[in-house]
């Protein structure tokens, strides 16, 4: 059946420089953060393109869009294919975009050649994957496995001051041509093609990577507390600095947590201090940290570790520690049967794979919960992410999008 | 002399709390940072009262305000006293207001009880003492002792984007009523009252410093660029971040240099992360360091150990460390005879005085180099400065005020 069909690599292409446009940096990386004026931009772009092919386009309270062709059974859940368009402030140009054009390049296909499959299939673009600006990441399809929004998030306010509720209604809004449609509603199964956002896939030469799961993350926030006092006067003895204590804590944890256990993932990536004055020594300083480790168990025993060392370094400095989680995704396991699926659908095309867990969190975590699902990696140069140099060879991009019709042709076929 | 006049402890105290409301903070401090609508308000209130009293205003083109009381021979340059109005972020109420309307009390004693004296008085407010909204700290007798305005100010912006020029400009037209002078017009002499800034005054209990000197201090910028990443993904040997090069080059800075040298004084007060995303490992970051030493040649070797613990830290971690210095003020020794005078004043009180070096830096060092200078420490509550809980003993405030009225009376004598 597949071999009847081929994605249109060039017009792949095409549309991934057509997205990277919007957001643009001038380092050549894109920041389209979630619910942003560049990220409603991206979402019209997308929907008109379907609008465009005569598909449906379809939105839910958290501003999940979906793009849907039907299939010969319209009363059966859809299979569901795609990734998220938000980026990073100084993101790259096809984290979560090429899992989302090349999904819709695989509707397209369909489209082109005029198959007609017995379940609908439908694009998503999830809402807010990567938790940049309105924490915590992958709000959308989270909300969308829990069939609700948490109440929690309805106080939510971004990095830039912005209201969540209403950078959410807003976003709404700007897709008047959207049906809405509830939260969760049931899907047969759904693939994500992503980058690997790590090096292992280039460096071995493998195309393709089959990811079997997702390591567990957890994102701490630790507050250390001490007293504000003037930096030239306040002799060591009479100091209670958060900074100092920080550092004390982080500098063992650095040493110790990724050396210790390969598999671990220990980075601040945030570090506020205030009041942040050159000349007046800290009164306080906040940090977070990403930890991840394929094992919740081990996750549970870093937070510990993380903990105590805060609490003593604090303690030494005469300071006070806390630490809060902030976000925790436990580790997940994808569908055998889709993953057997994937399988057949790369020996059906000749690619090398490889069985592989995935570093970071993703979409299809969540969408796990409610469904088979499994993921598709394609290599990224560097294993470079998060970062405007983030680059896939076009080669590369295409094989994905091969990869995924493929691989879609086999599980709706299964889950028929 | 002195005999004849008593200053009003009871005005000058209503008049603390009156400043203190102008920029008030709910935790008690004040938030009056340079060139901002609350500096204004308070330069105005001053104007206003000085006016009340008919003595005459004056500001230069840095703003530094001063309010003149004639003297007998009008020709001769005037004797100066006073501090400056601008505070920290979360700054206390004493921080320069006490030393400025100490001053502006003494010269209400004066007009009070009729005192004529040989030479001119004038109470002075400088410019941007505290260089928390713009860098670098005492603009105001920086510029009035180089009797010029340094070129690169001219594209200076504040913390908050607020343009330097812009914002002087603004306040010197919000205060129609002073007459314009030059900068660096010529004076006999200036003395300042502070309050200690730091514990030991209170701890031996003694009302009055005779502070003979101020310590150096160099503020450095350190910059650390390694390469964003994704934290889930990237493992350790493809990591180059720059968060743990910094933390690996402070945590033996923070252990070593104020345990080797009891007289240095190291600070981090400013730390920033870029991109700053819980989920990125950082590309780079950037950081502050206050050093302060009673010797420029510490205060050089202390750099030189900086510079090298962050270049090795940088290069372990494959990052690339940058240090500039943003700010260095060469220790100063103080007049001589002024402290002589000082003295006398003293003992004439009865007051018992202890001989200090200063920690923090002053407008008094910059006056110190056109002009015999000499400051007045008061005891400030556990040493405690640039913060909210900033707290003087209303009779340490009078006590001081009468010290400098003392201690003018003696100055005034011995230049006129």
């Amino acid at each position: 059946m597949t071999s009847r069909i081929e994605i249109d690599g060039k017009r792949l292409l095409q549309r991934l420089d057509d997205f990277a446009r919007i957001g643009a940096t001038p380092a050549g990386g894109v920041n389209r953060q979630a619910l942003s004026a560049e990220d409603r931009a991206s979402r019209r772009l997308l929907a008109e393109r379907a609008l465009a092919r005569g598909f449906r386009v379809f939105q839910d309270p958290m501003a999940n869009l979906f793009i849907r062709r039907e299939g010969r059974f319209p009363e059966k859940p859809p299979f569901v294919i795609g990734s998220h368009l938000d980026s990073q402030p100084t993101g790259g140009r096809f984290d979560g975009a090429l899992g989302t054009l090349s999904a819709f390049e695989v509707m397209e296909s369909l489209e082109d050649a005029g198959i007609e499959t017995d379940l609908p299939i439908e694009v998503v673009a999830w809402t807010n994957e990567e938790g940049s600006r309105f924490q915590p990441g992958t709000m959308g399809s989270m909300a969308f496995a829990a069939a609700t929004i948490p109440d929690a998030w309805s106080d939510l306010r971004g990095r830039d001051g912005a209201r969540f509720v209403e950078e959410l209604k807003a976003t709404l809004h700007a897709l008047p041509e959207a049906e809405m449609r509830p939260l969760g509603v049931p899907i047969s199964g759904y693939i994500e093609l992503h980058i690997e956002q790590g090096p292992s896939l280039e460096r071995e030469n493998i195309p393709i990577g089959i990811v079997h799961g997702i390591q567990g993350t957890r994102w701490l926030e630790v507050t250390i507390t001490g007293q504000a006092a003037h930096a030239g006067t306040t002799a060591l003895e009479f100091r209670r600095d958060p900074m100092a204590a920080a550092v004390a804590a982080l500098e063992p944890l650095y040493k110790g947590t990724m050396l210790n256990d390969p598999r671990a993932r220990f980075t601040v990536g945030r570090f506020a201090v205030e009041p942040g004055s050159v000349n007046a020594i800290p009164g306080s300083v906040t940090f977070t940290v990403d930890l991840r480790h394929p094992e919740a168990t081990v996750i549970d025993a870093l937070e510990n570790q993380i903990r105590r060392a805060c609490d003593k370094a604090a303690a030494a400095a005469g300071c006070r520690s806390e630490l809060r989680q902030i976000f925790d995704m436990p580790p997940a396991a994808f569908s055998e049967d889709l993953l057997a699926g994937l399988d057949r659908a790369a020996a059906s095309l000749g690619l090398k794979t490889k069985r592989m867990l995935s570093g970071a969190f993703h979409d299809a975590l969540f969408v796990s919960r409610v469904a088979p699902a499994a993921m598709i990696f394609v290599p990224c140069r560097d294993g470079l992410s998060h970062n405007e140099a983030e680059y896939v060879e076009p080669e590369h991009s295409v094989t994905g999008a091969r990869m995924l019709l493929a691989a879609t042709m086999e599980a709706i076929v299964l889950s028929a």
